[in-house]
């Protein structure tokens, strides 16, 4: 295909057959796909460095139990509602949930937006992850 | 409540007024809060570390135009059906989709399985982050 | 001391009993030790953020045979003289050794004196951390 | 040379177009270059994970008035003394210093002696950071 460019790279023999070890055992059957993953990680960090569009997702786990609280976060998603795609909710126990929030817009929103819903009172525990939007 | 414990705990004033800035700014309203945060973090770091039970939370990009990618993915998922609780479908653009899949397991199966969606021809970025259960 | 202060935090049982577990065989002696670690982590994660000052310490390794590489290393960090503090250059076997540079600076420089010794030619590996300054 | 391997690579125009930017704007001059350097860190990574032989850099913060801290300090190094390459001190301000330690040794015992030196009542801050040993 024409949007796709060959060209050719130089790789120590130790190097390319620890990298061959290691990405077989991920699964990968190609070194160009693992070569490709490598750098649009980089790429996306990159991004998030230089506040450009990335996707977000923010891994919330609480007890839903807490009083209010499905209610302040959803107050929080809709103060974001043109960045917040979709939200998955999930039963991890009889007391504790996991909830995934996807997020599309600038790293600094999909940040502060993470950080506000982390923050809020009942939240045990949360994590943000950045990746790519999928046009490179 | 029986099952919380109070303690004091000494901190030089400069470090103090730092971190109550930057709590506030993230939008917590407490102190107690703000470190049963960082704590659970370090837990959560451990429990990666020992290969304990742990939520991961992996995110891929990729075209849904690219051939049986589908299958292939929904395949990786049916073998570790253990561990998948939910996947979530999203539509970034014309081409482009993300779907996120929620996973309970140890840290070690967790890793696994995102290594293997990630590393599958088609998938153009993936991300994998792990968070708490909930039980602390 | 005047300049410290003494408040309280309550946390859940389960949780305190996992950090104290956690702590000590890391080898901490006290629970305020631990707690005002994690804080000065999260001030520093802010600081590289908010492009405030840092200590970064840049890790580079590479075969000292490369042709002109030792000239064109120091060519680099003498561009940042006001921002190096300090180079160690230690042997690691026959062919490689290992060069740590201590900077002090914004985190924006710091990270740009990282970037640009990483990408000299001949580098085999470099890594950038940053720490806290020390004034909190 | 012949422990060189040359190969190809196919890259969609897009992302080579956008990971050219990025990687000289880092200061690289080829790509084959700054992909291997991609590959290295993958490889790292793997070798943290695998508990192989990585360099280990320690840096720690702290105020040089700390009672007994400097002779603490050594007794660890000591402890380690088959692992620690060498000790750079340097002096951030009137009060506090910054001490990089240089380790090469199995990624388990790395951390355990970076955790040991960071729990140390009276270190402000510290962080560790792997690199590779340059043997591929």
């Amino acid at each position: 295909m024409s949007n796709v460019e060959r060209f050719g790279i130089s790789v120590p023999k130790d190097l390319i057959e620890e990298f061959d070890q290691i990405i077989s055992r991920k699964g990968y059957t190609s070194r160009s796909e693992a070569i490709r993953d490598l750098m649009r990680d980089n790429i996306v960090e990159h991004s998030i460095a230089e506040d450009k569009e990335v996707i977000g997702t923010v891994t919330i786990v609480y007890n839903h139990h807490s009083r209010d609280l499905s209610d302040k976060l959803i107050d929080i998603q809709h103060n974001f509602h043109d960045q917040v795609i979709a939200t998955t909710h999930v039963h991890l126990d009889h007391h504790n949930c996991a909830e995934v929030i996807i997020i599309k817009g600038k790293s600094s929103t999909v940040r502060q937006l993470a950080d506000k819903l982390i923050a809020t009172k009942g939240v045990k525990h949360g994590k943000l992850v950045m990746s790519a939007t999928g046009k490179t």
